[in-house]
């Protein structure tokens, strides 16, 4: 029995080197990169047992995703694998400024996206585990998939589970509109509530005064037991700033602001997410915040979508930061 | 005007350095790949004028796929450019013996596949050219590819222009029934069929006690002017022979056989096509083989689909290699 | 017939990695780079048509450039190719406050630094332009290759073409004062000056109180149609701000600043000359400041001379920037 | 439960690339590898579960040890971690005719060397397992860690698990005298030696006219269930050959001989024992060489310790190899 | 006989590539460092001769360090050979804001660490040198290492040789006490002292208002003739400044900041002690801070221990740093 | 006093990696090589003292130059420096069977084609050496290069100092006619004479029934006490091999052939040259001969011209090689 278990889709990720663009590379890096697994990784890196569930192509692309998921000791057994379909893949070009990092999609039509009603047995997975996590994409990915997502969030509300849920809204996958719809209804079994105040506003219309004001409103619309909220200031490409805030129960919850000398800003949110849920877990809202805002501050001076931060590293970072060289 | 046309998918190929497994990769050479557009670039190359005729999505990776070929000199006036759709890919992994190497394909519903009747106006584009060419991969694509296929031939036929037809029958892609069903009518309108006994077998179920029977039931059969044949050994993954052989009007031609260190394997025999077709439009069929002969010896000693030998290496191969150090 | 004709010398251009010192390096990246073929490639790139004229030795480096000229979309059919001389190298080490970046050269006796009177047939090659332009390198490369700039300046004039000149200055190549007797004679048939305030004064020994005095007194005392002048800082090595500014008709244009963060700022000038160009052809002077500044500050994210960047990008850029990542 | 459990040293492997020496390196591959985890990968690799047991440093390299264990699936539930001591590395530099490849190691005083008496607790580890393997290097690091192997042979005999061995001389690591004092007394344990004639030699002075002799002279000797020889071939560096062969209950079962171009030869043997353990397990003995012979081949086609061969291709290879493009 | 003559360890340094976390690293740059070999190196670098004294083990680690310090032409002469022992590592990850960079030193029992007492004979290395130099962390690297320290100091003096040592504290190697008590003895011989305020606060529990008083009561306490304080702020991990500071006969010496675009920051301190020796040895103390703030801040841009700036480009970085690319 | 000096060019090499054609190349190695300072890295390598005598502009290349002829030991004390002229390069494109590798030098006017009379002064520099070896590469640079090259072989015949002279002809620096009649007069001078079959023809029109016949002819027309002759075989690019052979005294010194699986072939003949003089400085002809087969031979398994064998290594191959890897 694990503590987490989220489902969603990992795709295989090509990136140049050294800014370059697409169009002159001769190689990419590679790795894989996707949001509930990016968190499940990030958990279990922090000490809480996590499985993935997904559904995926049996070639050299879906067996990697596999390795690099037990890597991070993520458990993989009720994986769905298919001879059919493909595995999703995207690019990413960083950019400098004024020249904004902007990802390349290729998704279409990926084993996830192509999973059947029922094929997920989710009882056997979800019993004795303590949260269900899920974010916005996987819905956005086809009919089938947000069924699937249905069928999920049913079974963990049946089960007593927390369900945490990140909203992440992804405007090439479907409309504001079809995100409402679909989402509302989901709502209202989401006990945590991940978000930004931009997504909110794009998927449910809510706005406020500032961040504080949306999380209130979310949570009197919806009835959440936490909402919290990812900040981002980017005064240039790879100078940012970042702080996260959560309100629940009525109380809000800020944390520190951190400059960053970013690496690479791809998988902050889901990072901020696993350290959220871990704190969340083991000791409450307010070290939620304080661990997932660390966590992702430092996943973001590495590369890749995973974190290889320890939690020694977090609790280092929220006692205070020395920038000298440590020997 | 150009001297040669040719039609079908570019994909942009991915793969491991070294003979690294792909699930091991963290890095991945980038270029591109595509029957017919090798064997424009490598006709190119060689000192004719081309173009190639494809369709496109628009983004990084179909401008890159345009910029490769315009590298070479190959002319792109008349592809179809979309929003919609998406670029073929494919990975290889390069194998050593025992291992051969391979290929994984990741090219359903690329904008090639999904091109409309009458989307490509032929006539201007072949009006005045000397010579068609496509290869059997193009109608294996979709049924839509292979309507395409059909419009193209026709008028090239009516224009009373040659045409090249490379059999390259891939079984990912369509059934031996489907192949020879659509293929046989082709066959027809072909002048010149570039084809390995392995191919004739699949497709046509034509046999014979050697090649040079296969070639003369392959005339006799469809009314080629041409069929001209690959030859490779393989007692290694990495040391290889290579030859090729011609009949015509009766006449067989035959080539030296190449000791070939294989650098990578991929495009030869698009680029023997190159070879013999420049080889036959400036000289004849004999100088069409050893041309195409040599010519793909050279590419198989550099990386990538393309071929990066000249005219004058090609023409001091055929007089006699030597193995030293040029300086 | 091409829209912009373009006439200078190309390097190959190789640089270690990572801020190393040449001395240290075992590898360096290689790639070309020379003013007048980055403006053509850049004019290219927007979508005007081009051509550049060179002279080169026929060998693997020779063709590179070609390779890569063609992959732009830049017509090479008038180069004049010899089995003598060389082509010129530079290398580029990159530097990081307090060190600057530096060039060393060795670009002495290249095939067109050789380049013979009466070589290059400037008449079929201009007749039907719209634009000539050359750099103050060209000229500074050796007597024959001044000769060879007023060969196609007087062609130019007497096809009536538009002639666009940036000044160019370098020290290395030439003195201060024969800079200024060769090039005073050749301003009278320059219809566009590009230059920069110190280049201006190191020439022409004109000064004034800001850029735009400077501006008038060029006009005034050569009666240029446009002078346009880039403005740079340089606050640390990999921070800079970027704008321009162009004088025409007694009319000042200004642009907006830029924040740059510097991925490689070579050819930044040169892309502004292809930028300005391609808007002052379609759209006039203010369009051509505005797309100049623009162009040339996106180049300046990626690596190499050349510009990846598309029109789609520029336009984006001058409705205004989000640094945030774009997905 | 697993059904296999190993013990052993992991170390850090360091190799320049491309055949370079040591000393003229800026860059080295990173990776890991070592005999009993090794063995533990790749029998996970191929289908059933194992767990390896070991003592490491709690810092980067002995999280990176356990990562790339996880990644194979292998289950490290059991590792003593410490805060003292240090991971041990080793360097290869590969050679190429007549220079051979050469390791140095940097071992000494590694975690696992320093291992304490009771310091593992090998019932619960063992208990319900089917097999412990072990390899000759364990015992040689130390007097501790030849008590720790003692230790888990003896529970490992008491709850009536199926003992294997692979005699592993390292000449660096301890005399031919200790070699086999300590390990005479294990060999009354041991149900499956794997081992190579050489090693037999020099461990225990043991000869024969060929192979199937000193099999023969082993299994009477010490009473072993099964003896498995593997058998190299070396005419140059890179080109190989490759077999195995066993002996068991009076049966000799021979296997195919492999042409190997070899990638890295590092791991053959461990390979071998994977291939054959799961084989044996499986399926018994005949089985087992033939998919060790396999795998190992297999193996040594790509880079690195671990194998990512599949069971599939495992298969496909015993049914008979073309070393034909699959695609 | 050189100038100066240092004696240390210098260990195989690693880093992972581009803010990489050694974790997820496949591969490592490779590199030498250790603190009194770079002195020797920068001082050789700038123009004076230099020996440096160590002891090694006789492998391919070994002979890379004595390659590399030949490289630089400093004289290896003496280097005490053995065929035990091994050769020290060290593993850097660098970071980025908010993370620091951190060093993982494997430098125990290195052959250094277990030289003999007597086993380099000082008296002929010494002779005719101007300066002796080491730094703190000789002494710390065991007993014997401290013993040798001695040895060589005590030649230093008895020969009237100028003795420099820099405090380099570090607290993996030893306690502040045993720091203390081992060191004061040797101030007594120091001529000049090199140190930052936080060392000299750890290890001699000196501290005062500035670093201005803080050097002034080293001189009063130990009778140095020269007391240098190198001065780093780090708002950021990449953006620093630096500066030095010297105190001598009641003189203070100060030097302007330099901001940085740290490149890699390890060894600034040993190059400032190669710039500050040189000037000091050529010219006095003022201008030794000055050369050894540039040389360091040169240092800093550039990657590796070592020091690729020339003394040309030190005299032009004093005279005023322009930050536009110099051609 | 050092026991060998050497004289002649030394260029960077640049080569793209992994048989790339240099057109598709976007980064090369470099490194640098030239004949005789291989020869005296070589010689100090194995143990004998070495200076290298050359003139070298004063720049980042010139500087790389002496680094590394340093790092191998050779002295570099009587370089002549100019801020005038270049370095030369050259580029290699390794190939692969039927491709030969080729070399496109750039080496015109570079600095030590521009050396001027009497700028060596060489009493000082030959005094007290054992030998002085030039090859035939150094008077074919330039008519001022061959009259250095007198100039120095006129004054170690003063100094009655042996002489050693590979003929190593270029074709593309001289006629035949002209190395005939220049080195016509020098082989008056020279005591060891190192050389190749087609060399010896083309240079002197000397032929014989087989190599032995050629030296024995060579020996009774200039006089040489040894005349030595490498002996390469190339049935492929990447598999050669090679032997050498001495005449000496009327005694014939043959040796084994050697397998190479050629890494880099470039540079055999100079290793080849420094293990010969190596051998018969220390122990006459016939250990020469051995000395530098096995030599050159090792250096054929790495990357670049200078060769990073141990003399221990070549004794150990002397002796019998195992391709089995050394652990």
């Amino acid at each position: 029995m694990v503590d987490v278990v989220t489902f969603g889709e990992t795709m295989v990720r090509l990136s140049p080197p050294g800014f370059q663009r697409l169009e002159q590379s001769i190689m990419l890096n590679l790795s894989i990169g996707g949001s509930e697994l990016t968190v499940a990784a990030g958990i279990s890196r922090l000490g809480l047992s996590t499985e993935w569930v997904s559904r995926l192509t049996k070639n050299q692309l879906g067996r990697m995703i596999v390795d690099k998921a037990r890597e991070f000791g993520v458990v993989t057994d009720h994986i769905i694998w298919t001879e059919e379909d493909r595995i999703g893949l995207y690019f990413i070009e960083y950019g400098a400024s004024p020249r904004a990092s902007q990802v390349l999609y290729d998704r279409s039509d990926s084993a996830i996206a192509r999973i059947q009603p029922g094929e997920v047995n989710w009882e056997p997975i979800l019993k004795g585990a303590r949260l269900f996590h899920v974010s916005g994409i996987t819905p956005a990915l086809s009919e089938n998939a947000a069924y699937a997502t249905a069928e999920a969030l049913n079974m963990a509300r049946k089960l007593g589970i927390t369900i945490s849920y990140d909203l992440n809204y992804r405007a090439k996958l479907w409309s504001q509109e079809k995100a409402r719809n679909i989402q509302t209804a989901f709502m209202k079994q989401v006990d945590i509530l991940i978000t930004t105040e931009e997504d909110t506003y794009r998927v449910f219309g809510i706005k406020g005064k500032d961040y504080r004001e949306v999380a209130k409103v979310l949570c009197d619309t919806f009835g959440f037991k936490v909402v919290t909220i990812t900040l981002r200031e980017t005064p240039t490409v790879w100078q940012n700033t970042w702080s996260a805030f959560a309100y629940s129960d009525r109380l809000y919850y800020e944390d520190v602001k951190y400059n960053i000398e970013v690496v690479d800003r791809v998988g902050a949110g889901d990072n901020y997410s696993a350290g959220f849920l871990y704190g969340y877990l083991t000791a409450g809202v307010e070290e939620g915040v304080r661990i997932g805002t660390a966590f992702s501050a430092l996943k973001q001076t590495s590369w890749g979508d995973f974190n290889w931060a320890t939690c020694e590293e977090v609790h280092a970072l929220i006692k205070g930061s020395n920038l000298r060289i440590v020997r």
